[in-house]
């Protein structure tokens, strides 16, 4: 198993027990979902803003219009916190005071980087897309040069990271168990609805395979 | 219709045509969740921590314990920022330059404070079971002073904030949409599972109703 090095930013401060630093684990996590908060601060205030990224072995890019403030401070290589988080069920316990939530969260840290290189830009912008929805990238119209370039994409090693995850039932007080109340894990998932088609599509064109199977279960 | 004031931070820099400082939309988007990323800094270095939160009226608590080093940061009153994502769907274009999600997100601005009132504190409390699942509160056990002491909560005004908001199809260039290339919505959502009763459940107790009917869709 291979781990990822405590740091006195990436160690887990709180609830250990649901810590880890296993790489597998931390690719895993990142790997089902496409949705990141970054957090960077700017004359001392912290931003957190939502944005999508990809990731292609150890670095998770990120993307957007060269015109954003977010990029543009980023790019600057300060150091940010970038979190995942999913959420996979209630976890209801007898008392308010065990209540808890079942997830898995990945932190990561260090300055991302800004990529130049055209070849690895494209690599990271099929990366989102494909992260999104696998499969999709080849069936579109090819990235222009113009877009391309007009597009920041930035690198952030997956170095200094850690991942915690909460799974199984409750846990109550020794003395609450043997009370009438329902206590247990209602499971929560995200589904996809069937694909709405836009009304601009010319006649013929139909749902691809990779929308209808798009792993998101309906 | 009311609004929050733009300040130098709630002012949304990118994508301003999504934008909304309408309270009644930050209130329903905050009310549609129950997960916020809060980014803290300590030492110059920014933290996103996931946590669950509560809104009650112009309100947002969070909770914790004592000894959360995220709580202990916060109640000194340091300027933190509070985002709440909710996806709504895969926006999927012709090109990939194009690809987009749809979303709710709101950013909220300012310190938090410590809440000591026993009284205040146990309507945070219950603001939080409640807003994770309707009707659990009156359920359960009721809380302890000990629990109650027990547990940091922290109130963060809901007075400077932001929402952005997307909705519908894709936006292509306008020659790509003679393309025969599928484009459109995949509506994603948050489903529950059938509840998994607690293998320690005296025999007899059943799943409730506020638990089946909990708001999110099977």
């Amino acid at each position: 198993m291979t781990t990822f090095t405590k740091t006195p930013r990436n160690k887990v401060k709180r609830g250990a027990k649901r810590a880890t630093y296993d790489v597998e684990t931390v690719h895993a996590i990142l790997d089902a979902g496409f949705i990141c908060h970054i957090g960077f601060v700017v004359n001392g205030q912290p931003f957190v803003i939502p944005t999508a990224y990809g990731r292609v072995e150890d670095r998770l890019f990120i993307h957007g219009s060269p015109a954003s403030r977010m990029l543009k401070t980023l790019e600057q290589g300060i150091d940010i916190c970038v979190t995942v988080t999913l959420l996979d069920g209630l976890v209801l316990a007898r008392s308010a005071f065990h209540h808890s939530v079942n997830y898995r969260s990945v932190v990561l840290f260090g300055p991302a980087h800004k990529v130049d290189d055209v070849e690895e830009k494209t690599q990271a912008l099929k990366a989102f897309t494909d992260q999104v929805i696998p499969n999709r990238w080849l069936s579109l119209r090819p990235m222009t040069d113009k877009e391309v370039k007009g597009t920041t994409v930035l690198s952030l090693p997956i170095t200094e990271a850690s991942a915690k995850v909460r799974t199984g039932p409750p846990v109550d007080d020794e003395a609450d168990y043997a009370l009438p109340i329902w206590a247990g894990v209602l499971p929560l998932r995200m589904v996809a609805d069937d694909p709405i088609s836009d009304p601009k599509l010319p006649d013929g064109v139909t749902v691809p395979d990779h929308v209808w199977h798009s792993g998101y279960r309906h």
